[in-house]
């Protein structure tokens, strides 16, 4: 690809001195995603890992769940500017038999035109679709000590970061706290469906042993992402929102928020974390 | 709406001592927009603001440019959950013979047949449907000095960020430094929504002696809602993504990021900062 950055010029002020020099720039660029030959979504990502993207993409809508219900993806070879191909639109072709859900693809929220559109009916839209349910999942147990570590293993293998420091990262880690995949990209959800996607492609889903960490906010929608691809802990950075502690609480899922140095908050789940008697208080 | 924060029940860990307690957070629901009464987006988004909101957006995808555009905003009265209304679907009005643009609302990108998808599809988009063309504004100017002092403005006027730390904010300044407006959401791009919907609803558009910040990254999205308000300038806490710049120098854009303390990174529009001659060696 070798599009993950791009170089322009900037002015620097810096203390009141100002100098011109050029910068390296996190790239970004729009991919339509395209489902059997069929416009589904357009995202703005950083290119590279296109095809991940797009199969994790499709996993957390509840169309993929494991490697055999993908066929095949493709970059389109009509989707041309001046006789070049853009790269910037894949097709995604599903294995003949796979069932193609109903689904309205914006912003991940499945609508129902019975109901009015509340928090609940996104629960439940996900606790219905999920393929891999996370109660159903072998008892994974990690220790503080672990979930402390893991910020710091992302940061040292977060490679574009370093250089634009405007990237999103996500990351899997065995419950052991060993890194098995890193991807940023300028999209937050774009990270986590790279990291879904590959595994997805690799036959390695459902992600029933995995820690998942992502250096920001944990929205619903990563939360979603999470458990559609039955990953049993979703580790944050930053604060969660209600509904992404409401989804976790109600598929079981252990979501960790505010990791940072040795604290954190454990907002559901908390089976799965080895806390000290002291937990049994509250 | 009383909504925009909610408690939920939290376990702390603090250099190993476990404590549960109540946590404040960031409430997160769907918002889903109609025009027309025809459903256009689903939104995550912290409730409050809905009819800014939902404004804003429209600003964003060429359907609103003032405030003759809007006839009306209502609650979907339908849109009930056990009788009741969820709050969480509005439609949008417009006034007979606005013109409704061919867009495709799948992450705010405009897609043409004719053309693979490419960043400068995305970039022409805007471009042909700004109604406030940025290089049309009034000769607006802002010193390093003043940009240097919005962020601890913006941090001072966060409220609810406080409490959750899971909120992202946009606020509107003068050219003389002055706060306007601050709002803060769930959804980067919904803050900034909420304040360009407010101000159209002010009749205050085009904002052509605004500068826009952000509390975060400035990505394309960003960008392009900075140019369809007639924003002249956008500072960012954090880094542009390389087609943010791109927007930037091809519509006058000014674009400052990684704005921290006396220092900033200036990418596009320098003309409206007034910087020493230094900046001339570049």
């Amino acid at each position: 690809m070798g599009r993950v950055t791009e170089r322009r010029k900037v002015i620097r002020v810096r203390d009141g001195a100002v100098s011109a020099r050029p910068d390296t720039l996190v790239a970004e660029e729009p991919l339509e995603i395209r489902l059997n030959g069929k416009p589904l979504a357009i995202t703005m990502r950083t290119p590279g890992d296109d095809f991940a993207l797009a199969a994790g993409f499709l996993v957390s809508e509840g169309v993929l769940a494991e490697q055999d219900d993908l066929q095949n993806i493709v970059y389109c070879a009509g989707a041309t500017v001046d006789g070049s191909n853009t790269y910037n639109v894949v097709d995604v072709r599903t294995t003949p038999g796979v069932r193609i859900p109903d689904i309205t693809l914006e912003r991940n929220v499945y609508t129902t035109s019975s109901c009015g559109l509340c928090g609940k009916a996104s629960l439940d839209a996900v606790r219905t679709t999920a393929r891999w349910p996370i109660a159903d999942t072998p008892p994974v147990r990690v220790t503080p000590e672990l979930l402390a570590d893991l910020p710091d293993r992302l940061r040292a293998s977060q490679r574009v970061f370093d250089r634009t420091g405007g990237l999103h990262a996500a990351a899997l880690f065995t419950e052991d706290g060993e890194l098995v995949d890193v991807r940023e990209d300028v999209g937050r959800h774009n990270a986590v469906d790279k990291l879904v996607g590959r595994a997805l492609q690799n036959g390695d889903l459902p992600l029933s042993r995995s820690v998942l960490l992502v250096s920001g906010r944990a929205s619903f929608e990563l939360a979603q992402k999470a458990v559609m691809a039955g990953i049993p802990v979703l580790a944050a950075v930053s604060a969660p929102s209600s509904l992404a502690v409401d989804l976790a609480a109600e598929t079981g899922l252990t979501l960790v928020g505010f990791l940072r140095g040795s604290s954190m908050n454990v907002y559901a789940g908390e089976d799965r974390v080895a806390l000290r008697a002291a937990a049994a208080q509250g």
